[in-house]
């Protein structure tokens, strides 16, 4: 079976709700959509930030922070810290939360902390092809892999020295789908 | 069909994966199982603390904040202002993230914010059972529904008159799914 003939395909408003939710019309399972939840950080070492070169779609071959979809059962943090080992090899230490990102169309919360490094040492893991440092001014902004990279990086650099500061939020008017 | 022998309710690790998930032998759906987001509010008036009292499970009959689950295309500040709607029939305008809490058992994110009423009145939505105004000292403290009710609450009470601050967390060692 091909991915879109099997498994809750048909929209439909189920009895006692008041929206339309996905329903397999094979086992009548309904799948309650819900946003996602990506927990990631900006990491710097001796003032250079940590990114990684993506190996995988979407956006291969750009860079990124390491971030991805918090599994159950684990707190941002928790999420943030086991993406930083699963991308960049890198045990950090969380200190702020950078930013709090909302990407509606594709329904994702992204929750950015600053952190460093908690013991040295990075590599690239399984879905990384590079990981390295980068000074400030050496940043690849133009193969930055989404808008809210450039957005926690812009937030990283406004609260450098600070601390007990709101967590930043979308630039006026940005989704964050489009560069 | 009963809930129990329909839909994914099988767990496996997928081929290319690294953990278990939940599987349909019906139709060889992967249900992807992620935390959830919970929007609210601390919705004030005049120094009173608009509450709600809960008409459905969990938690009949204790008191609590508008708040619930994230929808899809939905930031955290608008599904903050579509809850206070739905539960409090509150229109509401959001002025600061006065918490981020991690309830990890349930596999819940909260986001909760510091808001006023955006225009006067607010009654019963049909989850509410009673929607209303708390002076400090009267919030029926025995009664919450939830700990993050009260974690949220502290921190608006420390926060009263500040601006710029970052959010809470949960109390150290507090995971939030008991008393």
């Amino acid at each position: 079976m091909s991915a879109i003939d099997q498994g809750p395909r048909i929209r439909k408003i189920p009895e006692g709700d008041d929206r339309e939710r996905l329903t397999c019309p094979d086992c009548g399972y309904i799948a309650y959509e819900n946003p996602k939840v990506v927990a990631g950080a900006v990491v710097s070492v001796e003032g250079q930030i940590l990114m990684c070169l993506r190996a995988i779609e979407p956006r291969k071959g750009f860079w990124t922070l390491p971030a991805g979809f918090l599994e159950l059962h684990e707190t941002p943090e928790e999420g943030a810290r086991r993406e930083a080992w699963e991308e960049a090899r890198a045990r950090i230490a969380i200190d702020a939360l950078l930013g709090v990102y909302s990407i509606p169309r594709i329904s994702q919360v992204q929750l950015i902390y600053r952190a460093t490094l908690a013991e040295p040492g990075f590599s690239a893991g399984p879905e990384s092809a590079e990981v390295r440092l980068f000074a400030w001014d050496d940043i690849p902004w133009a193969e930055l892999a989404f808008p809210s990279v450039r957005w926690a990086l812009d937030e990283y650099r406004a609260r450098l020295g600070q601390a007990g500061f709101p967590p930043g939020v979308n630039p006026p008017g940005a989704a964050g789908d489009r560069f």
